[in-house]
């Protein structure tokens, strides 16, 4: 069976539940078609599991090298890059102007699923390239992009962001590196940054990376910050590409990714480096605001890769692994072994993966279509609308992935029981892999004051209320199906619980309880990825309903025995059986929970906050 | 700081909370005092803290080689190793008669909450080498233990299990080792064996291996196995130690306790291996089963040893790493960076980390009281509480000490940020090394049929009322206290839940949906665990408060303001405060969603079982 992507449960969401196909009818994606989408995400499969996923356990195992100030990627990483380059994968969803294939970013998305599955590490590296060369492309001058981006775009040369230093991580207001004018418009960049994805490797020539620093006598904090091109090859006055003063001192060993060279990088050790102003003067922070939303779902696609192919290999392995007699006969030792999938608790296990997965996937695909719509958006009020739809479900999308990720890899493990704690086995890597989303990227912490601090606080919360409104319009619709009722209304229940809590959030936000909602920012984030999962869930298993019922009919299967029996027989009446199965099951597991979320949270106990310093520990 | 275990919480566990000093009135213990065990309490603590923790990092990097069929621990193991036997820890709660030092288990629990703490990997070895002694201790021949016993327990000579063959873990009544009887009355072993923890190490010149075997002509199933000493260096007729004909096959690389050897062996290739026949033939299981409390215990300790290690260096991190600005100052660039323990989001995680590591230390602490009060008990029917109170909590106290203490490490990595997915930095290790324990010694899967299946339907449910019973008498003093009005109230509604589902199951387990029980097994062993430690901390805040209100009045802090101060300046108030907190934080947090999760229970939510085989996809 196939182990990276469900790709049926893919074509589910693009075509079944967003309708992606629909965008070809606006003229920025006039020349592409449902089938030219489908060949793009089967030519990514095919290079994802044929050359991406033999080289995740090797990658894992013999990991990075850092010898003489030069950093080694895993040697079965190059022919994989260069495949995926030449492939024109890097700028899938970019415009033909800059090299691109100019594909909607929802089907980008997709394939991103199966190459993140295949080889995390290793896609990292052409996804912050694309990343660095997106904020070029929007805020370089024309010289600068003249001579980086098309280079950039196709792979030829790798890009990072730099921004964490050792005292300046979530805090990057505080960051020292330092950027001195020249007489010829250029800076000269000083500074040691820490953490940095990809900051020195063998993959490719040149690194082009993306530099927040202060320009002398900038304001201090966030408000005295720019960013800066700062290529590790820059061209000198005659065109010709010389050494930049930009020098890796170490890689980090890390608990997964090894095959991603986590660098700290010394830009200026000789005070040699150059660096080109990006947009305004310290305009930095807004500029990688900017540029954050899309390295945020790019991370909660991590979780969601790692999620996805976990509950894939998970499945294979309690299908063909044979243990124990069925629940009716577990005490005649002459009853047949069965496969562990026939197993209650192995089965539950398997459903909280598969129905974790595919909301994740509804989720993150969600918002990959929102970002095509604000393209593609007719007016500024329909723009603005999918805006706020980006914006709220980005921290949702980064958090949920990586935590909800984290949690179906660990299940995983648990599926396979002592021989997923063994790295002979693949999914002990998944869970390591995994770890670092809920991290890198702005914590989940942050996303949580993301969401709490700025976007509910967004005009008023109008962001929110867009939200609820649109959802509500497609609930009314589902309402309707007989068959959901009981789901809609354990769904209800959580929605004006979330509701509820959202309302209390913004009175005391107001008051000097404003610390209430900064010490359960996070629990709230996760109800709002609940909630939110959950109807997307919902939504699904209204769609797959009415397809399995058309399909009961088509075969005559009129009572429970009948209809039984096809589901054994009919894939794809078993298909989508399997979507309202998750729903269900995601419905009544994890949204009958929410209502006491809310009561933790309401409940206004402040004994985290309240505790003395000693109280903690004594000393 | 220390980094440890919070001996503060330790001694109120002991003291405050379950009165071990107690057990000195019985004549069994009256021997010892409180003073005494303090002395062992602190003594654990050092070597600890001197030996054992230096070695863990190291053992992590360096793990077990694996060279022609012989097995070496990382180096630095061998000389804690060494103190450990030494200092006589290894039978700390032995009878002197086997050369044990006859403490109550209450204290050795505690004193191996330290060991385990500072070094899991290393500590396994004794730990697994104990239950080995124990074993032959209770069924070995007289002529057996002459041989084997004390060298044992002295830890000269090392111990293993050996239960899991490559088709029969969870399974164990489908293993193929044979035991072919020999006209002297031993036996021959053959058969493989994986995963055999400790199975060949160099800490020691011998090791004698616990093996499950089935006799020729035994019945099939767990009701034909047997149980036999098999050492790999063995008496010949003459006195005189010669090779038995036990060979390593490999070892497993694994995700973490790598300094750990776990073990392929190989039972009688040469068909040379002799085994002695423990207990009864085809008694096997039942023997495994007395065994296997002291054995879940021990893993549930792994648990709680991680989770309060991990506590206590993500509080030492939080308190040094200086972030960020406080809250009321977020946008103020001039305002001082604050440790990150003054932010909110990062005190609730250490608040989570707190009530969870206490908790579980009172669940775990208080299920090796109950072993003692077994040990001790004046007549039947104390004994059979008291071993009931045992029954129930072992499942309970492996699965939420494993779950829940993973779910501490990995909480820890998140206050760390990008250093807690460094290697330098220790938990990264620590959240690697804990994920094992929700799998081995029967995964928490298996701990939950265990306590639904098994320890529910012992006696009608009695042993499930007496423990309610219990709780009801401890909970009517705690009502009269008015500072905790609202958290008894949360806890009732909560433990009202668990009954409820309790009940429920009862009833379907009369019916023919008898899975339904099987399939929410282990929601409902988490519930029983939420509810039993939110009711241990409940106990404890009502302790707590008594003494916090003494000291208040001692130092005449009769208003709001006093009391603050106090509790900034007395370490005293500030402990007791801390532990009424965690109560607070754990039973707003956690018990107010135990009714949602008993409903998401009792909804009667077939989906996992319902779903057709394709349903999970495709193919």
């Amino acid at each position: 069976m196939k182990l990276l992507v469900d790709e049926r449960d893919v074509k589910f969401v693009l075509y079944e539940q967003l309708h992606v196909e629909e965008l070809c009818k606006h003229p920025r994606y006039q020349d592409f078609s449902e089938d030219m989408f489908d060949m793009a995400i089967e030519q990514a499969e095919k290079l994802a599991e044929r050359e991406f996923y033999p080289t995740n356990r090797k990658g894992d195992l013999e990991g990075c090298r850092f010898e003489e100030g030069r950093v080694m990627v895993p040697e079965c990483f190059h022919e994989p890059y260069r495949l995926y380059c030449e492939g024109g994968w890097l700028a899938i969803s970019d415009s033909p102007e800059v090299g691109g294939q100019g594909f909607p970013m929802s089907i980008a998305n997709a394939c991103m699923e199966f190459f993140g599955a295949a080889n995390w590490a290793l896609f990292m590296y052409p996804g912050l390239t694309h990343g660095a060369a997106r904020l070029l492309e929007n805020y370089g001058s024309p010289k600068l992009k003249d001579l980086y981006l098309h280079k950039m775009f196709s792979g030829e040369w790798a890009g990072t962001m730099c921004l964490t230093e050792s005292g300046a991580g979530t805090d990057v207001g505080n960051l020292r590196s330092k950027a001195s004018r020249n007489p010829d418009g250029t800076f000269n960049i000083s500074g040691q940054k820490i953490f940095i994805s990809s900051g020195m490797h063998d993959l490719t020539e040149n690194i082009v990376h993306m530099v927040l620093a202060r320009i002398e006598g900038a304001p201090k904090g966030v408000k005295g910050i720019s960013i800066f091109l700062v290529p590790r090859l820059r061209y000198d006055e005659k065109g010709k590409l010389v050494d930049n003063d930009v020098n890796c001192a170490g890689i980090e060993h890390k608990m997964g990714i090894h095959g991603s060279a986590t660098c700290a990088l010394n830009f200026g050790e000789r005070s040699d480096c150059v660096g080109y102003l990006l947009g305004q003067e310290n305009g930095g922070m807004r500029i990688m605001f900017e540029m954050m939303n899309e390295a945020r779902l790019f991370v909660g696609m991590q979780g969601l890769s790692h999620a996805g192919t976990a509950y894939l290999h998970a499945l294979r392995y309690a299908r063909e692994r044979l243990q124990g007699a069925p629940a009716e006969r577990m005490k005649d030792p002459d009853s047949p072994r069965v496969p562990i999938i026939q197993h209650p608790d192995v089965r539950r296990m398997l459903m909280f993966m598969k129905s974790s997965t595919e909301g994740l996937r509804a989720l993150l695909y969600l918002a990959a279509y929102c970002i095509d719509r604000v393209r593609i958006a007719e007016n500024r009020d329909e723009k603005d609308v999918f805006q706020g739809y980006v914006d709220l479900l980005i921290p949702i999308c980064k958090s949920m992935g990586s935590d909800l990720g984290f949690r179906v890899c660990e299940t995983a493990v648990q599926v396979y029981g002592g021989y997923g704690y063994c790295c002979e086995y693949p999914v002990e890597q998944f869970l390591r892999d995994c770890k670092i989303s809920s991290i890198y990227e702005g914590t989940n912490g942050i996303q949580a004051l993301d969401l709490v601090g700025r976007k509910l606080t967004l005009k008023h919360g109008q962001l929110f209320k867009n939200a609820m409104q649109s959802m509500s319009g497609i609930l009314n619709k589902i309402e309707k199906n007989f068959h959901l009722r009981e789901l809609v209304q354990i769904y209800k229940e959580a929605q004006e619980s979330l509701i509820q809590v959202t309302k209390f959030f913004a009175l005391k936000g107001m008051t000097d309880e404003f610390h209430i909602p900064l010490l359960y920012a996070k629990p709230y984030l996760d109800l709002c990825g609940e909630v939110t999962i959950g109807f997307l869930l919902l939504w699904q298993a209204h769609l797959a309903d009415r397809r399995l019922r058309e399909i009961y009919k088509d075969h005559k299967a009129e009572n429970e025995a009948a209809q039984r029996k096809l589901l054994d027989e009919n894939r794809s009446a078993a298909f989508y059986y399997g979507k309202t199965a998750s729903a269900r099951f995601f419905i009544h597991q994890v949204l009958t929970q929410v209502g006491g979320k809310a009561r933790a949270i309401m409940n206004n106990d402040k004994s985290a906050l309240e505790i003395p310093e000693y109280g903690f520990a004594l000393d």
